[in-house]
């Protein structure tokens, strides 16, 4: 990271407004480490420092930025289009999709019209692929060669569009049509004789995605096939662009959060936690929890039904935590391991019934731990300290058995939703750990109070 | 992935012996896709189709399987130690390490004796790093080329190691001490004339990961840099080897997949769902679920010490399970956010002032939210349905007041538990959903029997 010491001196070159010696003193950071530096200042010394950098180190560190930092600069140039059309039009498409696409559809008219006619083009038509498709990750800097070129060709090709390329360990081969038909490594290009035809080294064997692929299809090719980067072609087969680790990375790592957010019960943040507006945090929590909330009044609808049970055995209202709180841990631990199991393509719907089978296994042994512990703990209770009165051993009874039938019904009920989701064309992460809770308190009521009422009819009830 | 209209047709080679066919066959696929294969096959044919491979086909496949089908094939192939010994010196250090590092030390042992010594001395250095360590990701197969040799001199080396490096997009230079001082990308070497020092390509500025850091954070420098590969050092600076940007994607999806599973309240499984046997499915969640319940035993308790309001104003068990869940819900949201944002290196700990402000003023507004639902909840089954009795403003006022304090100690605790769990050195995610959830409900019952003692004395109580 960028050097903690030498930040105060970057600091005191701004306040001095000396851009030369910064202009120098930023020549030894990475990209990277710019834009971390950038994150840190305030509005004005940012779009200082962002303009004494040299245009196309300025685009690879606007690569490097948050979305929003990145509109704040942009809009801090507006009255300057023309370093403004500069750094769009250098900016590498892939980036520059990622950063239009956060934007109001009139900003996104008007910043188009700053590019040349072939950014512009290639712009619009990535803009186009839908939100989470492989086709907005798409980079059109590649190589491409083709088959009847000498390996030497093929080096005068690298040599030219190479140095924009976001890749050059694999080359791409295409015929006249620009169909995609091989991938070569540099690797095999540098170790063949220049004068070498390109397709001698061919095996036509390639891996390639679909533009319009969700984009968690990418992380798993890429965690298959362990590749630098993929070809990406439309439905005729034509190599409309390439997509590379780094973007994959990003979009691992996004993916995770998102059912990490959703799994605990609020809707996905966009921005870091820290960046994230304080009304916005509270508006994404605050929706699912009024909904969960509403979902488990039904739970005071379900007490109410049973209040004369309650009346007369007042023990009994002792364990309705307990239990119900039982079966939502079990829903949600299943329903986490679906859940992830799901995203990363452990298994697809068609594998139900091997998962139903496991969860009834899981959720009866489950449920048997964990009644034989209630059972165990009104036991001990009712004789070291007297309590529940002489009709403990069957509220002990009751107890162990609604805890088997709730854990059960949890674990079944946290397993299988996210597979309904997904049938459903609904995210799986929607069915968090405090959906399948809210789910089975009111079922789990319902279990508990009708064992109840069987064992205890004629003694307590 | 592997075509699978030619699945039948090589289960049909195996079937017939046709091990000749099988071999022509078996090259037209990626590694990544008869890894695949192998895994659908039942043990006796996986191990035909793998002798089918040549040697150093077969250690690429063998790089692509899960450790349990890693372990079978070796444990066939332990009565042709030649097979075996070949196989182990042709794979990966890094892969090599993880293969080995989930073994038996004793099976350890015996197969390192296999190894070459060169080989041997490299394998038994990267076991010895902690497990979650850089170190055990590791591979020694890179180029590294001095500052004073030429363009060409780097080719030559190149040509001669580049063939087994993981990767050559990225050249390291090190210096007469093998201490690593910079690192050079293939393209400028390829854009370079041939007689050109590689000192004058050099910037001398690099990224460097140390081997005894936290895998997690080669996931968080990968993200910042983007690179293919970055370089490892020792303590004293000495370049020992590189990790690629599969393993960090493998890395990145492991280590958010732990965080799932535990944020869920079970143990991480080490293996897929489908392959995890169910003992240790049963196990991993048994665990966690009798200790959440234990915990949970306290609301029995907590229920049985308020035993005389209950019986003397049943209408308070109704809504038990509202309030203690909303504790639970918004613990679970917050606990999530956090424990997310902690695992991406989004803040740190000294961050937690920022945090606790933002989630009291979360907590208020959430609790505010809720609870005004709930007193229109009282409010309108009170004059709709007559139910609640007389005292209905005052029982809607203790469900009110009780939700915005049972949500705001949610909250609170399920930000801070995990700041808290960094800073006593435990993992974060340890705070799942179900345990802050746990955590809550004995608190929040306590709450709510006070707001009513405070409120209700008098009239109902």
């Amino acid at each position: 990271m960028l050097n903690q010491l030498l930040m105060p001196e970057i600091e005191e070159l701004i306040r001095a407004n000396d851009f030369d010696e910064l202009r120098e003193a930023l020549v030894l950071f990475e990209p990277a480490e710019i834009a971390a530096l950038i994150e840190q200042l305030a509005e004005v010394e940012a779009a200082l420092v962002f303009e004494a950098l040299p245009p196309d180190r300025a685009a690879d560190v606007f690569e490097h930025l948050p979305h929003g930092d990145q509109a704040a600069l942009a809009e801090e140039m507006a009255d300057e289009s023309d370093r403004l059309a500069a750094l769009l039009n250098e900016l590498s498409p892939d980036d520059r999709t990622a950063f239009l696409g956060d934007l109001e559809p009139a900003v996104v008219q008007e910043l188009l019209g700053l590019l040349d006619p072939d950014e512009r083009e290639v712009a619009e038509r990535l803009l186009g692929y839908a939100e989470d498709s492989v086709g907005r990750l798409v980079t059109t800097d590649f190589v491409a060669v083709r088959p009847e070129w000498t390996v030497e060709q093929a080096f005068r090709q690298i040599r030219r569009y190479g140095r924009d390329s976001e890749t050059i360990n694999i080359i791409y081969v295409v015929d006249a049509d620009g169909k995609l038909i091989d991938d070569i490594r540099i690797r095999d290009l540098i170790l063949a004789e220049p004068e070498t035809e390109v397709q001698s080294l061919m095996d036509y064997r390639y891996i390639s995605l679909n533009e319009t692929d969700d984009r968690e299809e990418a992380v798993r090719m890429f965690r298959i096939y362990d590749r630098v980067a993929l070809p990406v072609v439309d439905g005729n087969g034509l190599l409309i662009g390439i997509i590379t680790h780094d973007d994959v990375l990003d979009v691992a790592e996004e993916e995770a959060t998102e059912d990490i957010h959703k799994l605990g019960g609020s809707e996905a943040l966009d921005d870091p936690y820290l960046d994230t507006p304080l009304p916005t945090l509270i508006k994404k929590r605050a929706r699912w929890l009024v909904v969960l909330f509403l979902g488990e009044m039904l739970t005071a609808t379900a007490m109410g039904y049973f209040e004369t049970e309650i009346a007369r055995a007042v023990v009994l209202a002792m364990f309705v935590p307990l239990i119900i709180s039982s079966g939502g841990n079990s829903g949600s631990q299943a329903a986490s391991l679906i859940i992830r199991a799901l995203a990363i393509g452990e298994f697809g719907l068609r594998d139900w019934w091997r998962v139903m089978r496991r969860e009834l296994l899981s959720g009866a042994s489950l449920g048997v731990i964990l009644g034989s512990v209630g059972f165990l703990r009104v036991l001990i209770w009712a004789n070291a300290f007297g309590m529940y009165g002489p009709h403990w051993f069957l509220i002990a009874l009751t107890v162990a058995l609604s805890l088997v039938g709730v854990v059960m019904w949890g674990t079944l009920t946290g397993s299988m939703l996210p597979l309904v989701l997904k049938r459903l064309g609904a995210d799986p992460a929607v069915s968090s750990a405090p959906f399948v809770a809210t789910l089975v308190d009111v079922t789990g009521l319902i279990i508990y109070f009708s064992v109840a009422a069987l064992l205890l009819t004629g003694t307590l009830l």
